[in-house]
């Protein structure tokens, strides 16, 4: 049976809605595939839902080729879990908590890593039961600071999340493999654009990490590529070091008076009006070390102020910084902070004073230094003399400095080059649409889930985590397939194959239209069969455009010929071809 | 590729687990259907979902059939609707309720009517918009105060709720009965027994209303139904009255001293040792007219104490109270209601006192009274006296006393005749797992759905709503189906058609049933293959019985000579079989 646009719920919208951010939300907004309930919550009408279950379907079909069995948690889960994991605490507000009637905590999952892990301790205990790779596809929630672009970030929304169990490492990386390369299938068969790019393991722990990301100007995630094939998201990217530098004739260094220098722009200013660089050239940002006091919190609440020494010509990054300190609570030093910190000179903040190391874990200061990763040895840096008004010239690090350790948390640019030597990157933006990721043991160890190894022994299960994000394809497909006229699906997810036009006020047309989706039909085609009466041939042409089915077949005046028109919905070619050979022409 | 059991997440439980209350419920858990992951709230296991997912599709094609189109609403939504309604506050305890990192509130949706009809009055406006019918299968919560057996009461589980949308009384029935013969065809092929009762539209509102009822002794729901055909729940049932009696050759009323008589039962024998009975016979506790004083409140939080006069032989039926008073809040007055009340004589209450009409809204008392149908004009009765060791006989209705109303909220009780003359009531237990539902207006009205008619006029919607337990179906089918042994699927639900076991240790057998698993699933069969290298055949056969499809092939000795068992799983019969009349034998 066709879909009958006499009777399916749907009306489509002239105008756009007011709070829709993007152009595809905006379209399956106006098209009918959705409607919003609430902030970052939607409601899936009938066209929404078809296309949902189509991609529904193919991941489940990738899912069983790859041997994951699906089973479905429940989104209501208690505390307990989560408490021991310290996710309870560590989602921050982004976690929808509530009570029971007994005041008994509960979540809405935003992930479901521990009952997964707990409902495999739950049932199995030997070496024998595993490999194990274990998917759902399910409602989950996330308590959002800003839900945007409609379900691109939502605050209840649908992903597929697989986990694998194993004894051993190699085995995980099998696991790992076999996920991958079905995300690979899955995303090509829906017709997404994707970059696999390496990533940082965040919030999540653990260590190998690739994230699936379709590149879209409207994309939250900044990531880099060569054109020699290296690709990874900002938090991934290593950067490349410059070789040591001999510096035993390097001058020594020498302190110059600096007043009214707030910024690099104009510390670099005084500089090439006062002091004569060495080799002659003159002084530009990325001769000066900027010493970023940062506080940064545990995840258990430790609060720590770190100073990490960047070069002046960059910024850090906030994402990176994060990353590399493994927490979102990393923050530049508030007044409050240095008000504590009594002998930090702000805006002359640097590692040495009067010729001692000033900052690192060992000194008097006792604040922990760290500096990035272009810092080499033998390199020289105009810096802070922690005394007001003065700045220190020619400070050789190796010679006149050290750190405690190394900060790759600057920011990343176009023309750095790829950690692989494969060139120079490029920054773009893309969609995360699947994360594939080697857990490791740190939710078994939390957990306790151990089985018997050959020899008897209790050993801890390493975990794979695979996620995709359902209802943020249908957003990516949206955004990737459209034109200003309205959608345009990839044919492996359009809610119907064929969009059949009446267009006409004779019977003979609507008879001829019903036949022909009737045709088609019994082809195994699905047909959507614009059949309404009173509606003119204008608003039917504007739908179809709308609602995006590729493949639109009018049928109209050209049937006193015998013919009808095929409408290519994404090229826009329209011709008319005789009514009997629709059927091979759809195919 | 056949369902193999050397590999399918599953570890079926030879002892029953603690906490499991019911047979059905037990053998879910024990064959690895399900797990439970908090107070009624499960997770589904890969053969679970199977079974679901059956039920799931028998639903959606005969929703489909029957013109219902399917849309996906969130669970998560926003307070207003239902505040709106009044059913944020209605609902108590048992809502989920919690709210956002903004404070806002939000709800874990029991049921969706109020975003149904903002749904399409946001889409719909006129008249030839409709008939409309909606549907979603969906997860919904409810705090219940006492999940129980499994998912037969959980507070996560899964409903299909469908909603009609008409401009008149009549398209509403046209469509409340396509949806009442939809359920008939889904039940029918699921294999569930099921009888179709009246039932009182309870906290929903609104008018016509049945329930599908599958009888169980372990059901919640008391329901009647006689031999010529009534059926009912005990809320939805009407007493019949006793014509009308000539009072005017009664005795008049006589008030006797009554000491120590706390009961019925007591106050009998007070009148059969003192009181002579008008007509000879014995007094027995039909004749005594009790008064029970009940403190009522309504959705708005208004008590009042209302009381009801029923015969001594009958107990108040408290679901029949909540119906009639159209609230869950009814309860018997407490001392302290008592103590607010200083007129009432406890254990001493009637209608009368000193001869005057006592209670009744327009009596000095002031307290609202109520009377149990089978009070009629000219019934004589026993009862209080409203002095303190006193009761007055012989009072008669109509001549002595009178009412404020009738309250058909006494006990029914097997015997009792049928309100549409059918014969004698028996009473049986049964689960709900289908709800059909004329709401009217209600909903439309509160929410303001409204559609231009014809005459360009707009006019209120009208409504019904049509629920399925999904989740509660597999219990229900679990209880029906099973034996000592385990489960016994109908086979509309079976998770695999057959279940084909490997009983041996040679790979001859390993290889006949892999090969036997293959050409059954090429005729569209699907197989539950037992694999397991190392398993006995006698821990193979019990799993197959615990697990339950209906048909089981036994690949083992017989196969030297060209044989296989036939199992029917239901009977228990074992017959040999050749090898190659298998394929016809579990078409």
């Amino acid at each position: 049976m066709p879909i009958r646009l006499s009777q399916l719920f749907l009306r489509t919208l002239r105008e756009d809605p007011s709070d829709a951010d993007v152009q595809g939300h905006r379209l399956l907004l106006r098209a009918g595939y959705i409607r919003r309930a609430a902030p970052g919550i939607y409601t899936w009408l009938p066209l929404g839902l078809m296309v949902k279950a189509k991609i529904e379907k193919i991941i489940r079909e990738e899912m069983a080729a790859a041997g994951s069995q699906e089973v479905f948690f429940p989104a209501l889960l208690p505390r307990e879990p989560y408490e021991v994991t310290g996710r309870w605490s560590e989602y921050g507000d982004n976690l929808f908590r509530l009570q029971d009637r007994k005041k008994a905590d509960y979540l809405l999952a935003p992930t479901h890593e521990e009952v997964f892990t707990l409902l495999v301790k739950d049932l199995y205990s030997s070496y024998k039961d595993l490999p194990l790779c274990l998917y759902q596809i399910q409602n989950k929630y996330r308590d959002e600071a800003r839900p945007r672009a409609g379900l691109l970030r939502g605050r209840e929304f649908v992903m597929k999340d697989a986990y694998s169990f194993d004894v051993s490492d190699e085995g995980l990386e099998v696991a790992y493999q076999a996920q991958r390369a079905a995300y690979e299938r899955i995303f090509t068969r829906l017709g997404v654009e994707y970059v696999i790019v390496k990533a940082d393991a965040g919030a999540m722990g653990g260590s190998k990490s690739e994230e699936f990301l379709s590149p879209s100007p409207i994309g939250e995630d900044t990531f880099v590529r060569s054109a020699g094939g290296y690709a990874a998201n900002v938090e991934a990217v290593t950067s490349v070091a410059p070789a040591e530098i001999d510096f035993s004739t390097a001058p020594a260094a020498e302190v110059h008076d600096s007043p009214n220098t707030p910024t690099i722009k104009t510390l670099v200013e005084l500089a090439n009006s006062k002091v004569k660089k060495y080799d002659g050239s003159s002084w530009s940002a990325a001769d000066t070390l900027k010493n970023v006091v940062l506080s940064v919190a545990s995840a258990e609440g430790k609060t720590e102020i770190v100073i990490v020494g960047i070069p002046g010509d960059r910024e850090v990054d906030q994402k990176r910084a994060e990353a590399f300190f493994g927490t979102d609570q990393v923050a530049q030093a508030t007044e409050e902070d240095f008000a504590k910190h009594k002998v930090l000179v702000k805006g002359y903040i640097g590692p040495t004073k009067a010729g001692a190391q000033f900052l690192g874990a060992k000194t008097a200061s006792g604040i922990k230094y760290l500096v990035d990763p272009r810092v080499v040895k033998g390199s020289s840096w105009v810096t802070g003399a922690n005394v007001n008004e003065k700045h220190v010239f020619g400070l050789v690090m190796g010679r006149d400095f050290s750190a405690d350790g190394v900060a790759d948390i600057a920011e990343v640019r176009a023309g750095d080059m790829a950690p692989d030597g494969s060139g120079e990157l490029e920054l773009a933006r893309g969609i995360e649409i699947g994360h594939v990721f080697q857990l490791g043991r740190k939710y078994a160890e939390a957990l306790d889930l151990k089985v018997l190894d050959e020899n008897g022994k209790l050993v801890t299960v390493t975990m794979g985590s695979y996620g995709i994000g359902v209802t943020r394809l249908v957003a990516v497909l949206a955004e990737a397939n459209n034109d200003d006229k309205g959608l345009i699906w990839p044919e492996s997810v359009s809610p119907a194959d064929v969009h059949v036009v009446a267009a006409g006020k004779d019977d003979a047309v609507y008879e001829a239209a019903e036949k022909l989706a009737a045709e088609i039909e019994s082809t195994g085609k699905t047909v959507l069969l614009d059949d309404r009466a009173k509606v003119s041939p204008g608003v039917k042409f504007s739908d179809a455009e709308l609602i995006g089915i590729p493949t639109v077949v009018i049928v109209g005046k050209g049937l006193e010929t015998g013919e009808v028109e095929l409408w290519n919905r994404r090229t826009g070619e329209r011709a008319a071809i005789k009514l009997d050979s629709v059927l091979s022409a759809v195919k």
